[in-house]
């Protein structure tokens, strides 16, 4: 771990909206803070905006556009972290710290101007650094940031987990606590499976391909981050003190916890809140794939999953899920895309999800595939489509089977 | 009036905290702006925080400390104004013009580091030109600036008067607007005096005393920058489009409207909010009333007027006023004042007002102090204590005869 001073370890915390939802929630982390602080640490604290205030703040815009400038929901949304940062620096000083708040500009967080979703350039530590010298505890607005030309910009949605991270790079801490409403990374979703439980640790490229499938614990832009510079990422809970979930390198993570067996599935991730579309009889030559997803690109949507099935006769199927919400942007697009491809169809179904198993242990063992499919099928779920990394099996099943096909799935693999 | 590109005049607007206090009334004041753009002018809006918002932050923060840091209620507080430039940058956008906030720090508002109650140091008005000569309407957070080691500041309560006048002076624009919720400079409190007269004009100096005597349509440094640069300023209502009061030097005054007799009485200001404090008995020797003012100087307090009567047999009386809701940090400190002092015996009397006379004509005519004496007596009203200067004559009464005193000055002077 990076010291400030001699032998002052450095903690970096960030806590999200629920957690600072009211001033009583503000003054319980202020406690919380206080005493980790007390035992020595120097403390860096990054903040969400209180509860539903983006929700309002977006409201808000919209009873006045209908399409507001993207630099301007930037400038307007900062408020919100503004709000609940120096909020938390007052309650600090009342607990008898010296606390001092600072925003994404202030503390150094240099992005591109990509309004709304901008990519982080640097983040310059000198000023935080200062402060935390002179004994400070150092609360910084999450989500936000400034760009060269002094614009203010916005991280995205799930952003601030994302700053904490790079903050902990730009002083050189080597672990980033992020404390919110669960107390940690579990096997399955606990509102589907009856008996998950609370990883001790996975990896990087574990958690990375849950939260790719739907797992919502952590923002993927974090844990890359976490990973290109190795920090190491604590999930836990804002309210108990309970043991968290450590995301950590593979090798770090067998270590400390002795894992001398592989384990095969870490976890089971799922996501209902896809679409997925199909040109079907798609021309079979080269590049239209190409063109199928170039054209898609500038929406700047996530695709989720791309399957390509074998040709015959000349002709292709390709199919790729979307987030559901994105679906409307995309859809007057595609009866032009299956005109320019040659597709004699374009086929989009709402009615689905996606079932994953993620694990180091997927690529190693090669009977997984087919133990996750007959545990669907014992279950009558029909598999629509299946996509595999060296990390996971991901596999489309109809929306209203999607609970069953998570249970079965965890009762397969890790009950 | 000055230039951005040749021949285009530049439009300084400020509206206050109800003119944007709801996303219907950002949009009303965006029609406005536009309207004005359209008639082929640069304009710069600077805008207060939507509604009650500063209390509604004031109320969270003491939820969690009686008594927050000032640099953290700055960072708090100056949230309020990023709102409301950025809600009603989007209006603008939606009205069809291009539009974009900044806030008092993008603007270029320096200031020095006291904060809440920051003083401007300096205006850096290349920012919004490079803007305005773009095309676009340039929205301003009031009330709040920036310092050189880049701490947000507030410039106190009424902040945005100042900030817009002060931003007139750094882009060079000879005039600024105050938009807000009565539609010009009454001769006397219409929810007091049944028929008051809306001047035309009046000048920098009678404006500045009516503001120090209890009048609210401006804040006194808006003022005092307006008159030390030369900007003129225009009191109109931000919803109805009626001529306003115009604020300006005496020269331009009556030349403009061609005031050939001489005015005596501009208008008449009255306070309630006052409290009298009286040291009776203070040795009468040099340097006394200095140890007093110097001593409750340290409160940063706003002292209002302060008279000490002939001494008798080697004591003073001296009296003085401060606002009410300052007397609570000050008590404490008079009964050892009065120790420093010798004063026999601390007087301190909540019930009592001031009603003032304020003209340019003041000076000039000496009968004006018997005639304003003479109504208050024909209305039985006992004056306390008396203070003039060439441009005022202000007397306290008591409380309960407020009213009555105001209406039989006002019907003396200006009916």
């Amino acid at each position: 771990m990076s010291t400030v001073a001699k032998n002052t370890p450095i903690l970096v915390q960030k806590y999200g909206g629920t957690s600072v939802a009211t001033a009583e929630h503000i003054r319980r982390v202020a406690k919380r803070v206080t005493a980790e602080k007390r035992k020595g640490k120097a403390v860096v604290v990054v903040v969400s905006a209180m509860g539903k205030t983006t929700d309002e703040l977006i409201a808000l815009s919209s009873e006045i556009s209908g399409k507001p400038p993207r630099r301007e929901m930037d400038m307007l949304l900062h408020a919100g972290e503004i709000i609940s940062a120096s909020l938390l620096a007052i309650a600090i000083e009342e607990e008898g710290e010296s606390a001092v708040s600072l925003t994404g500009s202030q503390a150094g967080m240099i992005t591109d101007e990509s309004h709304m979703q901008a990519r982080i350039e640097q983040v310059e530590g000198e000023r935080i650094l200062r402060h935390l010298t002179k004994g400070r505890v150092v609360v910084i607005t999450g989500f936000q940031g400034v760009s060269r030309q002094n614009e203010i910009t916005t991280l995205g949605r799930g952003g601030s987990d994302t700053s904490a991270v790079a903050f902990a790079v730009g002083i050189g801490a080597g672990q980033c606590e992020i404390l919110t409403d669960v107390d940690g990374v579990y096997t399955a979703d606990p509102r589907i499976v009856e008996n998950p439980q609370k990883l001790p640790w996975c990896s990087y490229d574990e958690m990375l391909e849950m939260a790719s499938l739907g797992a919502k614990v952590l923002h993927s832009r974090s844990v890359e981050i976490a990973r290109k510079f190795e920090i190491e990422l604590i999930v836990s809970s804002s309210v108990e003190q309970t043991p968290g979930t450590l995301v950590c390198s593979s090798q770090k993570g067998r270590k400390e916890f002795g894992e001398m067996e592989e384990v095969l599935i870490r976890g089971v991730a799922h996501n209902a809140d896809v679409a997925k579309v199909s040109l079907l009889g798609v021309a079979d030559k080269p590049g239209v794939a190409g063109d199928v997803f170039a054209a898609l690109g500038k929406h700047q949507l996530n695709i989720l999953l791309i399957v390509q099935a074998e040709s015959h006769e000349g002709h292709n199927d390709i199919s790729f899920l979307v987030p559901s919400e994105m679906l409307n942007q995309v859809e007057g697009d595609l009866e032009s895309l299956a005109g320019q491809t040659g597709a004699q169809k374009v086929h989009i179904d709402r009615d689905v999800g996606t079932v994953s198993v993620v694990g180091e242990g997927v690529q190693r063992e090669a009977g997984i595939a087919g133990r996750m499919f007959k545990a669907l099928a014992a279950e009558g779920i029909n598999i629509d489509l299946i996509s595999t990394s060296n990390l996971m099996i991901s596999c489309v099943v109809p929306q209203d089977c999607l609970e069953k096909a998570v249970q079965a799935v965890h009762r397969e693999f890790l009950e």
